[in-house]
């Protein structure tokens, strides 16, 4: 399938990120990996499901957990050919599908998912507004929406990464806030693009689509995560990661 | 009345504060010399009202402006009795009510407001949630709630300004982002006290106490505005004020 200028930018079949990729905790251990998952956990609707769609499944590490926790049908939607070939060689349970799709162009069943779940992928798309149209439809009433993204403050900066004055006290030099758009950056590979979009941006995409917003997260490390990784602390100097669960409206 | 230490710093009935005060054009001008009023002024029901209560009235700008627009009972409260003066003096409409509170300790009677509004007083409150649970009981259902504040990222910083870098570039240096709490300021005069916390807290508040997120700007100057006023342009760098419309569950 060939990258056509309107196709989110497919950096995870990039060879040299797919191998960075995979050599990430978040990649190695799951979900347990990923910092910022007991924060999304809390935010899932108890049970889950019964019927789920992942958007930008990567390996399947979620796929696996919810058909654990409840889910029923749990399909997983990816750009990536790596990540979905290497989800598929995970399980040969019959209630998880796996399929290519690119969440700029996406095509969904009305009425199907109880709950739509995406973990740090909507910061690659740039039409955020049609993915929520999309998922106002393929959600039935009252279903879940949780998803994570880099944060806003994380994204927005021309030279993102800590700045330290002359006493050595670190800042995150922010700019370029309102300034909404395409940033690029190196991350695993060189020319690494993401939408820049502000909180408020996320949030009244959500509210304009038929969606209400249940609970908003801006993560950073709690004290026990700390405890165990003390070079974690200066994270909660400004947010990486923005986290929302909202509801279809009845 | 005197200030006991569970009530909020009353900087506006400091001398110095309120000389500075009186001097900027949001208090000349009124509504018109401030900046993010088109913006908020967007964010409100149309029409306004009809009962209508403004929390931290000040000089009695949004009071007056309700009257004018609809609402047929407005009720104006503040901490200072210098603000409260002023907003007397300025008008003898009987529907505008004004009253000595704390916003700390607030008391409303029930189901008696169509809005609750409240410009750039928020950020001084301790108990945000305990406010939002009186406005919960004091608005009506399908009421509203229109409010702004200092944005959290202008209130995160242990050294809020612009910071130059070798070539000139400048950012904002934010830390402490995730770190919630009291921040001491100088603004026109020392020791002013706010209140910190993040984006989320502000929206996790409403939703935890009754109210629906309808709407949320992170202000900015718009094109408009930076052509009339180019030093403006830098504040497009980081936002200087939250904006959040939310509605009283039905």
């Amino acid at each position: 399938m060939t990258q056509t200028p309107s196709m989110t930018q497919n950096i995870y079949d990039d060879p040299d990120f797919f191998a960075g990729y995979s050599r990430l905790a978040r990649s190695i251990d799951g979900l347990d990996g990923a910092p910022e998952w007991p924060a999304s956990r809390a935010m899932l609707p108890d049970p889950v499901g019964p019927r789920v769609v992942d958007l930008g499944c990567g390996f399947g590490w979620f796929c696996r957990w919810a058909r654990q926790h409840h889910a029923t049908e749990v399909f997983g939607l990816d750009v990536s050919e790596n990540m979905l070939a290497r989800a598929r060689a995970e399980t040969a349970d019959p209630a998880i599908r796996y399929r290519r799709g690119d969440l700029e162009h996406l095509d969904l069943p009305p009425a199907s998912f109880d709950l739509a779940y995406s973990s740090l992928a909507l910061h690659y798309i740039r039409d955020l507004p049609g993915l929520f149209a999309v998922l106002r439809d393929a959600v039935v009433p009252d279903g879940h929406l949780v998803f994570s993204v880099e944060h806003p403050i994380y994204t927005a900066p021309s030279h993102p990464g800590w700045t330290a004055d002359a006493t050595g006290h670190q800042t995150w030099p922010l700019d370029s806030y309102l300034l909404q758009g395409p940033r690029q950056t190196d991350w695993l590979t060189k020319g690494v693009i993401k939408q820049h979009r502000t909180v408020a941006s996320y949030l009244n995409a959500l509210t304009d689509h038929g969606f209400t917003i249940a609970h908003v997260e801006e993560w950073g490390p709690d004290e026990t995560q700390i405890a165990a990784h003390p070079n974690w602390a200066i994270e909660r100097h400004r947010p990486c990661f923005l986290l929302v669960a909202a509801r279809r409206a009845a």
